[in-house]
Order: structure tokens, then C-alpha cells, then sequence
């Protein structure tokens, strides 16, 4: 293509709505860069928060019975904290899942209009970074849910050792933080 | 706001999120504004060419009695390439109009996220460069839908015009593109 030629290009309107149409693919490329390690990020703490009250239920359930009841409040306590931390970072995950939608959803627009304005690798560019994106997030979500389901089933072990706890201990005193928390 | 809380602030997913989200409404605007300009051109070089297919016409119409065949065969090409020059534009038109409606979609997603990012700003911006861009379109946008009916009513009279020449001369001869066209 002779240059007067490129030049000419370089001023039509498609020309330029073509090159406006690669910097939202840009932007929305870091948009969506920005929202996939926030939420990564999220998800992983997510995670080791929710092994670190495992390993302290574990640990609570295999001592409580050597205990009295000042040290096992003071355990206690720390687990109540550790429910909270899992919980925050839960509702932190939910909120920048939301980001990471809107990023997902803006990066497949851009994506797209790209297409239409003849910007066929800022497209196939954004399509790329929308795949790595998903299959970056999938992987940790998977982790997360495990973490999800193990926290469901200590509960139940919990509940279950706790009924049993109850039967055999109906004339005693039952620790009052135990009933409130559950 | 010390300078140290800024930093900190500067480092944390909700501000790296916030800025990407910026860069997002940022690029929208510029890709709402070449559309916008793209498609205010197309229609206003849609206009030009419809008032100057209208008047050659009336020309046409005001002449035809006194021209001989090849002179009125010269100013029928003339009128034939302008129609098609109103018709290449209304094609661009429909092309720049569907940009445009492509950047309107991505400025009001981005205006949106920016919002849920707490990007305020930017967000208030992306809106009211929506708002100009709607306006700025609306006004040029008369004119056509205004050189259309025009355009419709010429072609109407013509036609009329065409019905009484031709009952007045029916022995006589039509000249050839005269039919062809209609």
C-alpha cells in the first residue's frame, strides 16, 4: 500500500473509528485484568481463611474435653473471630465477583465492536484475555467451593459431636458460649 | 487525607478497579465521539446530496419542454449519477448508525460500571457526553428525516408530471430513459 495512500486511510472515519474502537479493547483488557486478580486474589484468602477456622475447629473438638471452661472460652473466642474473617472475605469475594462480571461483560462488547469496526486483532486480543480470564478464575473458584463444601461438613461433624456431647453431659454445665454460637 | 492513607489507598484492589474503570469510560468517550462525528458527517453529506438531487430535478422538470433528445439524455445521466450518490450516502448512514448505536451501548455499560466501581466522576462524565452525543445526533437527524420526505414528495410529483407527458404525447416519443427510471 503506497504511503498518500495509508495517509488518506489514516483520515476517513473508519479509519479512526476503528482505532478508537482498539483503545475500549485496550481498556477494557486492563478493566478486566484489574477484576480477574482482585477477585483471584479474594477467592485465595477466601480459601485459607476458610482452613484456618477448619484447623481451629479440629484442633478446638480434639482438646475441649482436657479444657476448663476460662481456656476453652479464650479458644472459643479466637474461632468466633475466625468465623467473622471468613465471612468478610466471603462477602469481599461476592463483590469483586460483581466487578468481574461487569468486566466480562464490557470486554465481550468491546470484543465484539471491534469486530464491526474492522478491528480484527484488537478483537481476537480481547476474546484471548476473556479466555485467560475465565480459566484463571474457574481454577480458584474450584478451590473455594472445596473450601465451601469442607466448612459444610465440619459443621455437621461439629453438630453431630455436639448432640452427642449434650446427651452425655445433661446434668452438667454446658458452656454458654457453645449454645449461643449455634 | 494524609499522604501515607493515600498510598495505601493507591495499592488497594477498590482503587486499581476504580482507575481501570476510568480508562474504560475514558476510551468510550473517545470511540462515542468519532461515531458520533462518523455518523453527523454521513448525514449531513446525505442531506447535501438529496437537496441537490431535488434541485437538478426541478431543473429537469423546468427545461425538459425545451431541450432536443441528447440534450435531455445528457442532464438524465447527470440526475441518475446523483441518485445513486443519495443512496450511497443513505448506505453510509445506516454503516455509521450502527457504530454509533454499538458506542452509545459501550459508553452506558461503562458509565454504569464506573458507577458501581465508585468511580463517580468519570461516570458522570460518560453520561453527559451521552447525553451531548444523543442531542448532537437528534438535530442532524431532523434534517435528513426532513430531506427524506422531500425527497418522497418530489418523486410524487414527478410521477404526476410523467402521467399528464405521457397522456399528452402518447403518439409521440418518450424518451427511453425517462422510462427506464421509472
Amino acid at each position: 500500500v503506497p504511503f498518500s495512500q495509508q495517509q488518506a486511510e489514516g483520515l476517513s472515519h473508519e479509519a479512526l473509528i476503528r482505532r478508537a474502537s482498539s483503545l475500549v479493547t485496550d481498556s477494557a483488557n486492563t478493566f478486566l485484568s484489574q477484576t480477574t486478580l482482585a477477585l483471584v486474589d479474594s477467592l485465595t484468602q477466601y480459601v485459607k481463611a476458610a482452613h484456618r477456622l477448619m484447623a481451629l475447629q479440629k484442633r478446638y473438638v480434639s482438646v475441649v474435653s482436657k479444657l476448663n471452661p476460662e481456656e476453652e472460652e479464650a479458644i472459643w473466642q479466637v474461632i468466633v473471630r475466625q468465623r467473622e474473617e471468613v465471612s468478610d472475605r466471603r462477602e469481599e469475594c461476592k463483590r469483586f465477583e460483581t466487578s468481574w462480571m461487569n468486566a466480562i461483560n464490557l470486554s465481550e462488547m468491546a470484543a465484539e465492536t471491534a469486530y464491526n469496526a474492522g478491528a480484527d486483532q484488537a478483537s481476537v486480543t480481547a476474546r484471548t484475555n476473556l479466555q485467560v480470564a475465565q480459566a484463571h478464575v474457574e481454577q480458584v473458584r474450584q478451590l473455594s467451593l472445596e473450601a465451601e463444601r469442607k466448612l459444610a461438613e465440619t459443621k455437621a461433624e461439629e453438630m453431630e459431636r455436639k448432640a452427642q456431647f449434650a446427651s452425655k453431659t445433661v446434668d452438667e454445665d454446658i458452656p454458654e458460649a457453645y449454645l449461643r454460637e449455634d
